[in-house]
């Protein structure tokens, strides 16, 4: 049903001539703000304020009628862009209350820059020979016993894996010697046996842990899972051929007991709150299995190992360890490093060889879940200077390369997922993930998600409107109202000046959506935070800002993110857009890689035991760079040169503008 | 209350002056044996026929008192030597009707052999420097955790034990992970650490698998289980000092459903039968473990391991695989190497950082029992060429020494066990466990364990008749009793010809008790079967019987065996009697080697993989060899040199001895 995901159109603006590509079967508003093309939008994009209405002049624009136009207007080709869907090329004019023109040229402002996806290279892996699962598959066919070779079943399946492959210390775990006799039998002694190599070859034996009659050597399935505080997600690998087979993911059960990791040890502290904590993670796990083992048809005993990431909390309730002592300073896990247990032990629905490995952590802080993400990405074996980030309420940062890595942790507070900001909300339908300003009339494009009326601000739509204030100077680098604009949209609140984003009637609550200084203010503290951490950990080794060579994003928020925004903003250092990477969920794709290769399960080790954690806290530069990053994008212009640029031409302009008087 | 083990007294025969040595507490009659005194006693010693009685001149004998003697008799001196106690030196006569003099000097008869019992030898491991337990303890005092040092407190623990003690590639189970946070505080971070080596030093992690507040060093407790599949014994070893703390033993639960592995292994292939198998010997085991807990104030939290050792049969259904194939040709077990296990998952009640190790098997037919005992009691490491045999329904054979070791089981039926003789019984009260007999007047003298009336004959007691009846020429080397004897204890029977060992009135029974040739072919047929297992397994590898350097037996059998009959009907080769040990039971023996030393541990698998297991069946030397076995002692009077001259003289002697008329 959905159209081919690379079928594109011409759109063709009047009289300008100027031309952008939109996404077959995309609406017309999303395909020129991504086009960096503005058309006022108050509603989000639902259709009611019918502010974006456009000519179609040439071509034919799917829907984009509403009762906002008459009748002649649609005669005339008026359509709402919100509404409108492109299947064709076309040709379209944007009027003057729609979008002013400037030049010729209908007014434009900053494309969308998202981060390219990483995509997992399983053949890089084959190229640099480590695509070596962990548990693989070997058939034998074995000869039968007779009185003069009458050894036992497991010394001649052992044999018979030695004279074939070259097997060697070879361990029979109790399941598989348990239905052993039986299983030889089935099938003439023809098997299927499944291995399990231990993470350093040669140290450590090579655990039979499953036997099968005939041949399944095809059949090869992994688990990975992603516990995250707020949801858990999981997927189904082929490990033979690294294919995704199918994914899952719902709330972590724990969440009724609190969204935030602080809540959850804190009921892991009450008699038996822990048990309770570790109970409900896992039965969301159970849950997730079955889906994916249902959805695929695979049997659960075809499922040879499972590896899970997440952060320290997490883990240490996953497996009933107790955490109290990470909220509390000094800040100490229990353990970083977690043994290798068989998911049966922890109550996961498995076969009894199937062992569960998880993701080791730095610190209380930076969890499994970052770990996983940097040997996914592979930060480790790159040669580029990076920046692997996870922003959420707290940021995890690593910064380094195949020769060095430093991390660490810092609050950022919750206004990049939509908390402590006045119209603030998750990610979810009607939240303005999208918006740009009309840079004469300070009028906005907003864009929902899901094209419902608009709810109010996501954590990325909040760095998209907070960047395009400051580029067409409606706040300055202090986060303060330009008071003197031509626009009624800046006005006295509640809490100091703001701008209204949405009124009442064209958003779909009860008030007009705004963003106040207060607001402004908290996300200037949450991207100082993070980037001042970030200017630390590359100080504290004596590099700058301008060494980094890469960015890698991960978690949600990573996806989102506009780039030049984050970097208009000072969250993010500035570097080219095409040296951002994106991995998605970190702890998903390292957890792939881990059951792709044994490689990553030993490097892991190694890597995590050459990280240099830093507390910020106890870095006396912190304090002094958090300090200095409480502006946009900075105090030192200099970090940020392109930002640095823009802003100085906007304010020239801007000063030519006549005032209001 | 019982005397010292070694107090003893000297008895003198009048008018002989000949003297032996009795053990004080003892009865006259076993001292008299056990010197080769031969005294008729027809009850067993039970003080019933009256028949034992002997003056006493000098020193005053204990009890011995019965209404058999008249008060004139008495006064005289008259005491019956079986309930007669030894507790002064003493000067005794033998009339002639309870052991005629010969040449002056009372009826000599061949002095009891027994093995010496071959004692763990501690020391000898600590000199050989492998007394190195594979659990053991370390105290360490780490540093508080501080906002500069806020490392998990498993790195913490890991590097203390790394400073301290050079501990490297320590894994802390996820038991210890989860009370460690409590653990560590507990005590001001004073912690007792318990850890598991691997088998092989640097191949395989070091496991934490216990942590305690405090110091408790000197606290390592580990179990010892050799699982028959009559009997199930356990000890509790400190395997810090070596010592065996205690002993406990029960029937095996399983025995309800058969006296033999054939009839449980039949039992284990009905539907749940297995895991009702291995339920009931389990119970047992965890019965023996409460009541050595209970008896040593130990606590089960303080058990570190669990060596267990049994037969391959036993081994297979207490850990619940399946025997199927053992008791079918060609007899293949499942497997010959068992995982260490965590006790826990076999029902063992023991914590879960407990893990059990088994002794591997060879065969179907020489299990772990065996190859304990051949650890334990050193035979690998032994320059001697050793025999090592396990005598009982089933013989085990193992020859070898340091370079090479084979090995054999043979069938030699329940002859030593007391089975498929007339009047066999197991070794318990009541049964004829010695005897001898009067050279001139061919009357018995029994011996019964616990000295009651005679019930029947076990196994030694069968094994000590035979070659008293051959040494005296009662029978001649077929196994038939010569008729020509002046005495009507040698009768027909039902059975052919028979010797009257106790009569009705005399017994403890409704029936004469006697030993018929139908008896003594069993016992011909049982020897032959273990004697010609011996030579071709020494023939196999190019060596003769006059190789043999040294005997161990082991298994309650061995413990009671004379030596000298045993190789007067030639059931063991000819080899000076001090060149005999006894191991007791061996797979305790060896069970207790390997909670003491993780070399044996190392080195029996090495032992396993080049051990030889010959299928006598399958060797066609066997046969012949069994069949010329089929004399007393051999067809082959040249492997039995010593017995070959005492049957010789007493041939001559006897041809001289006027025949009845």
């Amino acid at each position: 049903m959905t159209p081919p995901e690379d079928k594109r159109y011409r759109i063709t603006l009047h009289p300008s001539g100027h031309t952008f590509e939109a996404t077959a079967g995309e609406s017309l508003l999303k395909s020129a703000r991504e086009a960096g093309i503005h058309i006022n939008a108050s509603c989000g994009g639902s259709g009611v304020c019918g502010k974006c209405r456009v000519i179609v002049r040439q071509g034919e624009l799917g829907q984009g009628l509403s009762e906002k136009l008459t009748k002649d207007q649609i005669a005339a080709g008026f359509r709402q862009a919100c509404t409108g869907i492109v299947n064709s090329d076309l040709t379209i004019e944007i009027p003057t209350e729609a979008g002013k023109l400037i030049g010729g040229l209908s007014t434009q402002v900053p494309e969308i820059h998202r981060a390219r996806l990483k995509k997992d290279d399983i053949e890089e892996l084959r190229r640099e020979g480590i695509f070596q699962p962990p548990v693989i598959k070997l058939f034998v066919e074995l000869p039968r016993p007779s009185a003069v070779d009458n050894m036992a079943d497991a010394k001649r399946l052992i044999q018979g894996l030695h004279n074939q492959y070259d097997e060697r210390n070879l361990v029979i775990s109790l399941s598989g010697l348990k239905k052993l006799r039986r299983v030889l039998r089935e099938d003439d002694f023809r098997v299927t046996a499944t291995i399990a190599r231990p993470v350093r070859p040669g140290f450590g034996k090579n655990f039979l842990i499953n036997i099968q009659s005939g041949n399944w050597t095809n059949r090869c399935y992994g688990l990975v899972v992603d516990i995250g505080t707020t949801s858990i997600y999981a997927q189904l690998v082929n490990t033979d051929t690294g294919k995704i087979l199918a994914g899952a993911g719902d709330y972590n059960g724990q969440i009724s007991y609190g969204e935030d990791v602080i809540t959850r040890i804190i009921h892991a502290e009450t008699p038996s709150g822990l048990a309770r904590m570790a109970e409900l993670a896992v039965s969301t796990v159970n849950t997730l299995i079955h889906q994916l083992l249902a959805e695929t048809g695979i049997g659960p005993e075809e499922i040879t190992s499972i590896t899970l990431a997440g952060n320290t909390t997490m883990t240490h309730l996953f497996m009933g360890l107790e955490p109290h002592s990470i909220r509390r300073a000094p800040y100490v896990p229990v353990t970083t490093f977690f043994p290798p247990i068989r998911a049966n032990d922890l109550g996961i629905d498995l076969p009894p060889h199937c062992v569960a490995l998880f993701f080791p952590a730095i610190s209380s802080y930076v969890g499994g879940d970052i770990v996983a993400g940097v040997m996914g990405a592979g930060l480790y074996r790159t040669q580029a200077l990076t920046l692997y980030i996870d922003i959420g309420t707290n940021a995890e940062i690593v910064i380094g390369n195949r020769e060095w890595l430093v991390c660490a942790a810092c609050s950022a507070g919750p206004a990049f997922e939509g908390g402590g900001i006045t119209h603030g909300m998750r990610a979810a339908k009607g939240a303005i993930k999208d918006f740009s300003i009309n840079p004469e009339s300070f009028e906005p494009m907003n864009i929902t998600i899901d094209n419902q009326p608009a709810l109010g601000i996501c954590g990325s739509g909040l760095l998209i409107i907070v960047a395009a204030l400051l580029n067409h100077g409606v706040i300055d680098p202090n986060g303060k109202f330009n008071q003197n604009l031509p626009t009624t949209r800046i006005r006295q609140g509640r809490s100091g000046y703001e701008y209204v984003l949405a009124e009442e009637e064209e958003n779909g609550t009860d008030h007009d959506i705004v963003i106040n200084e207060v607001d402004i203010e908290n996300l200037i503290r949450a991207k100082a935070a993070i980037f001042a951490g970030v200017k630390t950990l590359v100080e504290e080794v004596g590099l700058t800002i301008g060494d980094l060579e890469q960015i890698i994003l991960a978690g949600a928020f990573g996806s989102y993110i506009d780039l030049d925004a984050a970097m208009t903003v000072g969250l993010l250092p500035e570097v080219p857009a095409e040296k951002v990477l994106y991995v998605g969920n970190g702890s998903l794709m390292g957890g792939r890689m881990s059951e792709l290769s044994n490689h990553i399960r030993r490097d892991v080790v190694e890597v995590v035991n050459r990280m240099t954690s830093f507390e910020l806290s106890e870095v006396t530069n912190f304090k002094d760079q958090y300090i200095a990053s409480l502006f946009l994008p900075h105090t030192d212009l200099e970090l940020f040169p392109q930002t640095a640029l823009r802003l100085n031409a906007w304010r020239t302009k801007t000063q030519t503008t006549p005032k209001k008087t």
